[in-house]
């Protein structure tokens, strides 16, 4: 049978690392894993509880096509706890995961052909979704001294009807600060482009909050889920905010493309956004972890990152080391015992000279990880 | 901010025939639901109990894209004991419900201008889904002495680069035997069109069992999901077969797209496949509503109908009382408290003459229907 030109997207280079990992345990080995994106904790508790309790009561059906209202109404009441926004929960739209939400907004706001602008190093999928979608992304190779952000400068010159951006960003977890977003949105809005905020790692931040857009304009698209922040990776339930004349666009193409949301995840969603307690614990395992990262990654000689406002990754320039990471993420999981994610998932051009660390998981595994790295690289010499 | 031309889509009509339902509920009237396509029932206990149990051990982070491996293996073993049909389960999909597998499916085949021949009436999400990837709708008018369901005929002389059917159809309830759904699949093979079966309805069967398109080619898609017979609308997850070859194009897409269908439903999924007595109870509910609505349509003044192989519709013409279908669905409801489903939303060329009955939920509510169709029909003279 035939195949679509647009279909032929790369594939995850991490899902390479991910399978090297899995052959080497199954031959015995112990790895340590800070290739993941994702945490290693479960749903909180309540989120549990509250979908068992829902599964002896309720069928389960479809939701309507925007998501539980109870669970609308409780995601605009957490922009007036995070950032004192005072939010309409019609403007909210309970997608399929970040993934669904991505779909739905690309699809709600560009034409085929249209050229959406990213930052690079990004996370891999804009670029690839965009490309199905029959899109053009538009790669702004970004500056380190921007931290590996877009900045307006940028965008000079550039033909695009879209941006992306995203703060804490995958992979540097470097943030945009109040004006650093301000000055794109403006850039966007002054040639009639559509912003587009990917939001997704907001609340795991480590010395300020991150800025939501919503702080600077109601004329933007935010993305957001619950895998994060909210420990629900595998639960695939996220939202979009949209401005208040574009919820009805969104809710037809959600009424067609998803019918909606999983219901089960929706419950769990809802009352996860009330466990304080335990997403509170997960965070001091983060910043625990991103603490023994920055003193441990330099002293192992991986010295060249630039500290994380906020997510779970470093993201390290290894130019000096080697020109090919793909190569030397295979090395490091031979000899180390150690899987990592080679930058040319995130950054085509400049990402042979990049690898990305996770420390999404356990202390006892980044203590453990960061010796065999510092290990590995002294008998590297 | 911009809205694009594709996202354009029309609405359900059937929403607000929920709507105008669920508001003279508000208002203390009594309704009895014929509108909606979804069982009245939850997803059985035993795909209940096992994701409970999963929820206390696993994490339920994310699974690999294509799907977790034994649901892979158990669905691919249906195909033996439903069709004896021997199947690879390297070819099996799991999807975010069968929306996902439309998205994935339609970008995986086509490229964007393409046109894809469906059957009407249709399931409607087809073509504004189509619409979305920038794909066109070929609507193609069956005849009702095929049942409403495509022939290799109505396709001459079409440009076309792919066909979806679907049997048991939705709104019909119709199905294709193994000659004419054969003759559909050599139409497409031999101008090299992707052929794509819709067998979502597959179970619900009620005098011989359904043709899958694999008993008679393997270069064929076909989407399928456990929403229907396995009860399990609002969980989302689905799957698709593909050909051999195509499975790597799928599996980076599905990476990119969705990341995963959601794990807790997966789960689920794989403990209900194997609920079969309570499943086969289901079926004969499902069994004695088709023969009361069989009986009493007809009765009421419906008689304008062709008995359904398969689902849980009946489809009727009216365009001998009228050529309003919203209009008269409106009366419908307002008069006899029947929530019905205008014919528009499968057919906008003839629906306005056609009405769906669904009668997916319990045999009383049935009942109590039919009484007041046929009292409303009395008193309408």
């Amino acid at each position: 049978m035939r195949n679509s030109n647009r279909g032929a997207v790369d594939p995850f280079i991490v899902m390479d690392v991910m399978e090297a990992a899995r052959a080497a345990e199954d031959a015995g080995r112990h790895i340590i894993h800070m290739e993941v994106g994702q945490p290693g904790t479960p749903a909180p508790v309540a989120a549990r509880e509250a979908l068992a309790k829902a599964m002896e009561t309720d069928a389960l059906g479809y939701t309507v096509a925007l998501g539980l209202p109870a669970l609308r109404q409780r995601i605009a009441q957490l922009y007036g706890e995070w950032y004192n926004v005072d939010l309409d929960p019609a403007r909210v739209v309970v997608t399929p995961g970040s993934s669904g939400g991505f779909i739905l907004a690309f699809t709600a706001l560009f034409d085929a052909g249209e050229r959406v602008a990213l930052g690079a190093p990004g996370y891999p999928s804009y670029r690839q979704i965009l490309k199905a979608l029959d899109l053009v992304p538009v790669e702004v190779q970004t500056a380190a001294e921007n931290r590996l952000q877009p900045v307006p400068s940028d965008l000079a010159g550039l033909d695009y009807q879209g941006l992306m951006v995203a703060s804490p960003a995958n992979p540097t977890g470097t943030m945009l600060d109040k004006d650093a977003l301000g000055a794109l949105i403006g850039a966007c809005q002054e040639r009639g482009a559509a912003f587009l905020s990917d939001e997704i790692y907001h609340g795991i931040e480590y010395e300020r909050r991150a800025v939501t857009a919503l702080e600077i304009s109601d004329d933007v698209c935010v993305i957001n889920s619950f895998s994060k922040y909210f420990s629900m990776t595998g639960w695939r339930v996220g939202w979009l905010v949209v401005p208040p004349a574009q919820v009805r666009q969104f809710e037809r193409l959600a009424q067609n493309m998803f019918i909606c949301a999983p219901h089960a995840a929706q419950v769990a969603a809802l009352a996860a956004m009330d466990a304080g307690e335990e997403l509170t614990g997960n965070m001091v395992v983060y910043a625990e972890n991103r603490r023994l990262m920055l003193e441990g990654l330099p002293k192992a000689g991986f010295d060249r990152i630039a500290p994380p406002d906020g997510a779970f990754y470093v993201y390290a320039d290894v130019s000096h080391i080697s020109d090919d990471s793909r190569a030397f993420a295979a090395e490091i999981l031979d000899k180390a015992g150690v899987a990592v994610t080679p930058g040319l998932d995130f950054d085509p051009v400049r990402g042979g000279g990049t690898l990305r660390f996770s420390y999404a998981r356990s202390t006892a595994d980044i203590v453990e990880g960061l010796e065999r790295l510092a290990a590995f690289m002294v008998a590297r010499g």
